[in-house]
């Protein structure tokens, strides 16, 4: 039941032109994670940045994925805009395709696919949106990995249509009972001690607390830590640090592991 | 000398969300012309527009373009932004993938790229610009055509380099003693019989007409009609219409045809 | 009970740069009312159209008013954004004071503000969103004058606090039993007749249909026909006609006929 | 000669949605300047900033200024953008205007408007577009200080048309032999001694040394110290101690003192 080896992924490529998030910087963050979700420019995320951030990533051997959100900067993704499933979908295809040209210019292929903040807890209750994006993506490239909580209809859905999913633990963020994240436009400092702790536990006896104060089971196949929580490089290093001396080996997944 | 065959292009997909421009419809317009240079988000197009656009193109068997522009949509990419060639150039690989995913959605391929507007002008006059654009391309694809004039750099050093070319004629601006269009913001109302006629002369005699009272030789690939320019559908009826009275066929560029 | 004179508002201004929406010319539409709701930039309208906006309303005597969006010019405003009402209101103040700017340049007055589509949609049921923007202008302007529709929490704020309102009749959109209207993205073309009688019956009896089949009273100080409607000037005409026909003239809100 | 007071201005509220750029915050730097350039929104700025950045400058007893840009955010206001004088005007009284509001709101006056980066590097050497903003603000406000350098074509209108305005130091860009700063994109860190030592010498001598190696005489009324160069604050900080341990106090501009 432990975990011989887990993905761990975090959200690169967030700034915008000569702007920054979080405390946190990307190349000191890439060496100690196995997957990077880059942002595709419209809720963060430029050109620039993502010839930058795809080239960090191929020097760090990290899987690179597109990370699409809503087109919303000032609201950096995180607040829901009301568009219909093929619209939103349209969105996706045009941030991924503006990823995977980066990548076959640095000679790199598209791992996976995360959609971010907003739009992915919107996918994770839409069926319609959920369903539209994975059937895109069949006929795009039957074999990218889609990102999700094993508590969201996109899993389901994907499951059904045979794509192929990664199911995701957040560290940084509060469970529910459902199994699902609270999701939070601001999250505070955390102690990289107990978020390295609550990782390795989920990663060996497969639990995690919630905010109700239950304890659930879980399962996943990635780790996320968010780039852009304070201290979010401390969080990626202790969590690493524990999960390797506990001989759980962090690593992008592989092709066989995918469900 | 007088041309069998002559490709004919127009930007397609100009809009923006519920805004249009011109009063030229993309519906009624793309069985006229044989290549399309569709507007890829920066300029002008969104998404949805580059879905519909690119599936038009492919029911009218037009050739698909990347039709990338300055970052910049209230001045509709007119307007020149200073910017390192490096910078430009990743806001073309961005906008060449975007579109080349709605291409691999809908199953054709992306025959050419041609930058909008001022981009297209500096890159004509700018070197670094142009040659970097040109060298990336040949990483990105080497049979990718490259639309530009005769009379710019950008020919030059893709001739130089080996990237496939397309020459245009600008059916709807005026020439210059150098073989140059004369960039303008707005373009009046055009006498479709006369733009007609000046294309079959320029495809006949090889000849245009100068602002400066001038007639200078030209030589090209492709004739380029903007469907902005107003009255632009029957502009290029007329201008078909008459090639095809004189025995010249309207056909995107065969890769044998591509200098 | 027959009203002897009404507001007829419009949306002016909703270009984009190059870009025109709908079918109306600002122009052509702005002698036939007599208040404009001017775009502010965020759903729609830039500083070139804004500045020319406001001088054809001065030079056509035409009452100025704010038309603040939500920040989302791909969608129209027409699309509705999560956000506090803390941010949404700082959003309508940042535009209030655009327009202001131009009015005070062009040496006219603001008479009143109007929130654009999803916005005042979203502000009819809101009543957080309704009471901070309401306390927030009686701080700016408690003579400015709030549009809104009888049947919103708006309204009953606005009476609540003391800021003056004008209540609005939608002559080109659908009413439910509720009496509020039926919020669409997209209208087709309405007959103008048909129009000019509705907005008549409900001048003379207060009274109109629904999409329910019933009828039911109605009260208002202005009449909105949308210029994004198709055939938007033909329908202003012909309202204003027939409204003039029966003596019933179409002026801006006196500050003594305003609630 | 030796200034017995000198303003010490600072651009503030750079950030946007949820970016923040530099390591200086706000809050920290605000006290120890005497006026601030509140951005709005075309380069920077975004509603929520501004309404904070305001509260935080009246706290401080900070004077407030409108700092209008170029819109573009991806290039941070820093990228000349070819426009006509009307259209950038336009752009200035809009977002002039969009301040003046959130300045209403909380009960404080605006004090001046500077020209962001590339916008007002391109003053400077413009005549049409000085000239037109000039003439504007005279219509708009006369009595609105203009924040420019003495070697610019701005200054030299500003004195011809009677505007008042507000001549400028540099303390953390490089000047040449004309009296002009040496634009750059980005700025390294600068020793926080030096930066306050070349300002003093500037206050009490007049003079500043030239990137060529000369020495040149240089007159002005305020010292800018860009938020955003690293280390802002230290340099804020460091610089007002040096001026004040000299009796040179730090002070916003009287409207007497003004030319």
């Amino acid at each position: 039941m432990k975990k011989h080896s887990v993905d761990l992924n975090s959200d690169m490529g967030e700034g915008f032109g000569a702007w920054q998030i979080g405390d946190g910087v990307d190349e000191d963050i890439m060496p100690f994670i196995s997957s990077a979700n880059i942002a595709t420019g419209f809720h963060a995320g430029d050109p620039n940045i993502m010839a930058r951030t795809v080239q960090l990533a191929k020097q760090a051997g990290v899987g690179v994925g597109a990370h699409p959100g809503f087109r919303d900067l000032v609201g950096f993704g995180r607040r829901t805009i009301t568009e219909s499933p093929q619209a939103l979908v349209n969105d996706i295809i045009f941030q991924l395709g503006a990823l995977r040209e980066f990548a076959r210019l640095y000679n790199v292929s598209v791992q996976h696919v995360k959609p971010h903040g907003a739009l992915y807890m919107l996918a994770a209750r839409d069926e319609d949106l959920s369903r539209l994006l994975i059937e895109t993506l069949q006929r795009l490239d039957p074999t990218l990995l889609l990102y999700c909580m094993e508590a969201s209809v996109t899993y389901r859905i994907a499951r059904e249509l045979g794509q192929p999913v990664i199911r995701e633990f957040y560290a940084d963020r509060d469970y529910d009972r459902s199994g699902s994240i609270v999701f939070t436009r601001r999250v505070g400092r955390l102690d990289a001690d107990q978020v390295a702790a609550k990782v390795l536990r989920a990663c060996v006896e497969g639990r995690v607390a919630t905010v109700d104060g239950d304890d659930i089971a879980i399962d996943f196949d990635s780790v996320c830590i968010h780039s852009d929580t304070p201290g979010a490089l401390k969080l990626v290093e202790s969590t690493r640090a524990l999960l390797t001396r506990h001989d759980i080996r962090v690593a992008a997944p592989l092709p066989a592991r995918v469900h």
